[in-house]
This record gives structure tokens, sequence and C-alpha cells, in this order.
């Protein structure tokens, strides 16, 4: 897809397309709306990134809570939103031993219990190995330190879902010139 | 139900409760989970208004957007939330002749044209006569205007749904005892 046809999308279209790029959050893509015509990609994504910068620290805080338990409830009661779906089974969270998944629980909740928010990692960009090493050495964090990572994850998961958006729906004529993101 | 229930709630169950007291905008109720544990209900209430209005002008306008058209294409397929369904039910718009449909839908149009966002009333405090006569009265506004007074509406939308939330849970117990809002 390049970004003229983004471009030209109606709103329904656009949130049928876009409405998950920050998971479980489709006021962003409905507040991003606002920002057409785009450029290109990466000024749609700067557009996404904006707004959650701007939002107060509890608005931060609600995006984070929008998540997803890595490997939790929803992956067992197939609730998961495909974005997540796809991107925990790349991560190898789909095929966890139950002493890794019984871990991973472990983990999550003292994650939680301390920071009032879920452990958010840009699963597809790690394995389970890492992500177990990772949520173990994160708890140990402060709050301000945990938000700004959360965020800066949930920033790495949106680029990827947009890098996944453009290349799913590349039309045929575009596929000879690469777009600039 | 009184405030300690809404209190004492896990974050999923005060999800599934207050979840779309801000039509399809679970990240604001994500977000004001972080101002537990609330005094009241006007207290909760005022979080969730105190969220919107610090919003950007295009996160107000993403609010509005994600509301859906008077008797328009979701009520037709059925996919309408079950609270803008029943509102939209009370302010007898499941029952329109289709003179009135086409009305309602042609002023609509043209409101989404000149302004980005839909026409956004609190269908519960209104009936279809008043509607179409404020529709074609508040599509002649400014869209300053018309974001400000959308934006009330949806505050008195999200009011109206915190009383039946409240009115629909009361333990048997609170009944004899109004609980202050």
């Amino acid at each position: 897809m390049d970004i003229a046809t983004a471009n030209a999308m109606t709103y329904q279209e656009f949130m049928d397309t876009f409405g998950n790029v920050v998971e479980k959050c489709p006021l962003i893509t409905a507040a991003v709306w606002s920002k057409r015509p785009f450029d290109n990609f990466l000024q749609l994504e700067n557009s996404v990134f904006d707004f959650i910068d701007a939002l107060p620290t509890s608005g931060k805080q609600g995006v984070l809570r929008c998540h997803p338990d890595l490997a939790g409830r929803e992956l067992l009661s197939g609730t998961l939103t495909a974005e997540s779906r796809r991107e925990q089974h790349q991560a190898g969270l789909t095929s966890l031993k139950p002493e890794e998944r019984q871990e991973l629980s472990q983990l999550n909740s003292s994650y939680k219990d301390k920071f009032g928010f879920p452990f958010v990692i840009c699963a597809k960009m790690s394995e389970k190995g890492k992500i177990l090493q990772q949520i173990s050495e994160r708890v140990q964090n402060s709050p301000q330190q945990e938000l700004c990572q959360g965020i800066e994850e949930v920033k790495k998961i949106c680029h990827l879902r947009l890098q996944d958006i453009r290349s799913l729906a590349t039309p045929t004529s575009s596929l000879a010139t690469p777009t600039k993101l």
C-alpha cells in the first residue's frame, strides 16, 4: 500500500485498516484521521506517537492497560486481537511448556501488582527466553521508568503493525517501487 | 451499586462495567482506573470528563467519530453497542418511517461532510422529531461550536450511562439509602 491509498480511504476503511495499530485504542486512530492527508507513512506513524506522548500519565497507563497479558487469559480463551495473536505466536508464547507459562504468569502478576498495568513488550521482536529475562529485570524498575519503557514498546509494536499493513496490502503496481516510510 | 462496589472491582470487572460509558472509547475508562478510589460517582464521572477536556482537538474529534450515525448503517446491520441500541430505540429511531430515515440520512451526510465527524446527540433525552430539528439547526453552526456541542452531548450520554449502571446493579442492601452521585 502506498500513502495515496491510505489518504484516499473513507473513514470506515481507514478504521478497518489502521484501527488497531495501538492495541484496543481505536480512539487514537479516530483522532489521527484529523491529520490527513499524510505525506508518507512516517508522518502517519508520528501522528500516532504525538497523540500518545500528549496524553496525561493516566492516559499512558490506560494505553498500557489496553494490552493483553503475554500468554495470559485472552490467549488461552482465544479472544486476543488478530494482531496480538500473531505477535504472541511469533514470539513462541503459544507453545510454552507448562512450567514456562507458570513462571510468566507469576512474573506478570508481580509486575501488575507493582505498576498497575500489564507488562508490555514488542513480542514480535523478542522470543520467549528473552521475554522472561526482560520481565524479571523490568519488574525491578521504578514506576516512571516502566511507564516510559512500556510506551516505547507500544510504539515499536505500532511501527511493526504499520509495516505489516503496508506490505500485506501492497497493490501490484507499487511492488516495483518501494515506498519510503 | 454503591461507589464501594465500584472501588472494589478488579480491573477486568471495572472495564466490563464501565468500559463503554464513552462510546467505543475503552481507553478512557482504562485511564480513569488510575484515579481510584473514588469518593462517589460524581468523582468518577468528572474523571471521565477531565480526560476528555484535556484531549487535543483531534482527540475530541476522535471521540465524536467513535459514535455511530443515528439510525445509520450499524443500527440497520445490528452492530450497535448495547448502550447505543437502547438509546436509539428509546428515542424512536428504530421505528422511523422510510421518509424519516431518508431525511435523517441526508442530514447526517451533510453534517459529516461539513464537520468531519458524525452528529452526536443524547438521543435518550430527545425524540425523533426533536432530533431532526436539532440536526437541521446544528449543521449551520461553526466547526468550533459543533465540536463543543458534540462533546457536551457525549458527556450527557456518559452521565445517563453511569446512572443506568448504578441503578441496574444496585444490591438489595443499598436500595433503602439512595447513594449520592
